[in-house]
């Protein structure tokens, strides 16, 4: 069997706090679709880490929380701004135009899956014509899809722009723990202007849960009936917010996600092939050919050619040094 | 705090056996989004159990599942036939409608939660007109919204009704386990004529899941890219798979829901208001006035008053025989 | 072939006003899609009649009309409420649901097409829950499907209500002309809180055409691109906005109406048959089994059995006081 | 005020036998939506001259015609490939998408608007992957947007390719009618494989009319509720039909675009600034500097510059000898 280890963030289970908090609260009777006290509990705690009293949503998968705040912040005739790489764009099968009935994405070039803000000013200055999908949001991703961070002033300087012309704006947070880890401070997010984020628990440790936050207060009114519609609010719903009480009171949230920080810099100082991307968060992008990409998947190791062509290795939570050291064994045997 | 034990069958936690599923499946690395050998092993005991060979897959809500199943079964210009007190049709906030954007219901009338074969002749007698939404699907719930079971032949009596005209089947399934627990033979199923049957985890002891098994093969195709646009198919999914291991491994899944049933039996042995319905699976619906819920309330107990204005009181397989008694203890104090 | 003189007022073609101001618009090149100067004339002339300087759309159907502004006023989740025979609710496919992807409607009773106050305000108490769609705005229809007139102060009574739990108020005008002609003052709209009206064109005597009126400037916003987007933005607009030319410039709008609404009178006059709804506008519905209407398909006239039962007879602009006459001699000697 | 008469052909209003052919159709009373005998009359023409027996429906817009037929091919996770400058693409704001509830387009790129074998062979050779929206539809258009013409073999070539795989062919024939007098076979579509086909009206001369013909027949099923919840089946349908007739019967169809094309050719051979894609239709695109066309403009001529950076002038039925000499003259002092 083909080991998953780093072919992505999301091949690991969830980690020990997060599943002790779904134990600890799978007891006793509740109310239901997240009425319930385990679900107060997280959604503050949620708060408390943004350092902001939004309110706080939680539903099963980054592909719905992603589709469902485009969707709270386009009309089907308008359109989106994201990189062209963004998991919106290439990975989730066009959720948001099925959710936005439609809802259009507008995609930018940009370095290392970073928007460039010329080119954020270009579209921006597009003229409003009615046979076009006009942009009503940006949608940013930190860490972003090539593992680089965006610095608060980074952020800043976009949404900026975006604000300028009356766009909303929505932050792909499915990985910022890592962004976290490496730095980006969390509770200046409430400053950025943006309306919509979504903190991501699966890839930070939580078995499937990611968080809507809903940084602009005026989308909180039938939120509920939104996600109700969409699918998103199971009747259970603790087990979507337990683990975040596990991932966030212990603190393991940022940990765990420095850890795999840590094990990609680590495998960073052992590999044989060239970086594509700066290593800031727990990926790696290199440059190998397809003979050594042969050579690796024949020792057993399954990772992705992404869309720039490069390999990426992922760590995450539950990557171990040991591992680490194996595999950069493995890549310097077959370089 | 207020006593949900008998406001719903979903206001209880996962079941043991479901739990401990979950723990044994959170180790080492999967391919993700439901690619996974968890995944795998629970869809085969899926299909053990219905003694089929279909296609099955997992998602986080019953809404989902039954919304993703009629899209799956009608155009925008056509509408499902349910009856008027379906969970699609009044609890799920208009997800068909959604997700098949904008199909339409045809709510039918029948006693107890069951569509009366000469109302569904009607509708489906209604001449096929561009100015309305004509019928593509049948939906049918077992056990019913009112606790009552369909028998297979009655079932098949409806089926082939629908049919017979071209339309396809949808059964949702949320407590098919406390109708399988009640008598329905589950593997007589393949042989009605249903496209789609939702297998309900969450009320049978899952923490979230719901299996949607796709006995008309042709609906297979892309079925995953549907999922995933739909915001159903999580990264970790051995998470919406691993519970239907501990449940259908260890029979849990009927015996538990035996269980429930028979704590519903227990109930209506003690149960000083008259049933509106025939108590058949794990609900009880009594007749009780305003005067008398208010003192019931008062006693910390939440139930609902329901569609037909009866008060509805489920059990669960976390119900338990004290409960049971002090519920009854508590009835007859307030009658 | 059969007479459908009197099956709607639909079947007869367009009035010579009408025609003679498309001709006369059928000259020289002009820009597309709605930007040229015939349809800004026609958009004068529609703020003219209703004394009003709102922005002003031409689209080629009622439903359309209907449906895009229904999705203009409510999200997905949401719902309309409107009367159970509304045009919306019976004959447009379930558009308002296609174009609002899923969006709710909510019927409700009320005599003779109309509305009940106090069934609108029990509507307006339900609670605001997640499970259900929640009302987003209330459609009237004037006049109503069944020919009957709301007055100023009725509507007044209807939307101050709704406003008052910030719904939406949508106008359905498919009939606005007859309804004017029978004293209904359109310049009062205005003062109503209605957020889109439709000025209906066809049943008027234009070929095909309905005005939307954003009485909510905010609507305004990338109209056109929603109307675009929705297919109703034809490049060749000056054949949408022209008739309209005709039909107010000369007044052909109101008094072709006038005509109407009196051959409907003159037919109660002679109608043996007794009538179901208060004859106000141009439509008559009358009580006749089965056996009369099928003596009347005999003798080649071809009308309809309603939703309420009851038999209709439709007048229009084209309806001769020669055809009324025969007709009545037709109805008397089967009836 | 501008003169457009180069600007587009859709600038121009309805040609003679179009205009004669609604008025001779406005008269006497009959059924609706469709049903009635001019419209039977317009699509027994159609089929007529593509010799086919296929099923014929008549819609308000092009974009309407393309948006619809879309949606009848794809399902919501899937997509349509299409030259990346095809009107679906870049002019219908994203239409399909909102018809198809989010059904995503995948653009190819190839000379002169025409979708290059090759590139199809790639994008056809993409491996069905849940996270991607895969092609369910091949969209081709003739005349292209660049005004050159697909032979009918060239067609063939690629709906063949399209067809191996399993995809449906969209044929977009807005400028269907300037294909054919260019040479294109229109009798040869329907041993193509295409399975909807759309005959342009408005840009052939009629007031705005597009014809959907289903040369599939399994997509007849519920047309025209299709059609109706979709805002496309007017009540006075006659209206759309009616143009045909006059276009059909007469040979106004074809002639006047061979006049169309005959004006480019003879535009073509003033023309000072050179061609950007050889002319086969009705159309020419030129390289022009931002200088020139700010002076042609200043001379009052409203011409686009296009996708591919080129300005673009159109011929229709109604330009004449002399506007185009005018045209010629002002273009060389200007260059």
């Amino acid at each position: 069997m083909a080991n998953y280890a780093f072919a992505s963030d999301n091949t690991a289970g969830a980690c020990p706090e997060a599943m002790e908090a779904i134990l600890a609260a799978n007891t006793g009777f509740t109310s239901g679709y997240a009425t319930d006290e385990v679900t107060a509990r997280a959604a503050d705690l949620v708060r408390s880490l943004l350092d902001t009293d939004a309110e706080v949503r939680f539903v099963a998968s980054g592909t719905a929380a992603n589709a469902v705040s485009c969707a709270a912040l386009c009309r089907p005739f308008e359109a989106v701004i994201a990189h062209e790489h963004a998991h919106i764009c290439t990975d989730e099968t066009g959720a948001p135009g099925f959710f936005g009935q439609g809802l259009g994405l507008i995609p930018l070039k940009g370095p290392s899956g970073k928007i460039d803000p010329e080119a954020l000013q270009t579209a921006l200055d597009q003229p409003d014509v009615s046979y076009r999908q006009s942009a009503a949001a940006l949608s940013l991703t930190n860490a972003t899809e090539y593992g680089t961070i965006y610095t608060v002033d980074a952020v800043r300087t976009l949404t900026r722009l975006a604000k300028s012309r009356g766009l909303a704006v929505h932050l792909d947070g499915a990985r910022l723990a890592n962004a976290a880890a490496a730095g980006f401070d969390v509770t200046a997010i409430k400053t950025l202007g943006v309306d919509i984020l979504i903190v991501g628990g699966a890839k930070a440790g939580a078995s499937m849960s990611e968080a809507i936050v809903l940084l602009n207060p005026s989308l909180s009114r039938r939120f509920d009936a939104r996600l109700k519609q969409a699918g998103q609010l199971p009747s259970k719903g603790r087990f979507l917010s337990a683990p975040w009480i596990g991932l966030l009171e212990s603190g393991a949230w940022i940990e765990r996600s420095r850890h795999a920080n840590a094990m990609a810099r680590a495998l960073g100082g052992l590999m044989p092939f060239p970086l594509r991307h700066r290593q800031e968060a727990n990926a790696l992008f290199v440059d190998m050919d397809d003979a050594s990409l042969e050579r690796l998947r024949a020792k057993g190791y399954f990772v992705y050619r992404f869309l720039d062509g490069s390999v990426r290795f992922m760590c995450s939570w539950a990557t171990t040094p040991e591992a680490v050291e194996a595999l950069g064994a493995a890549l310097n045997a077959i370089a």
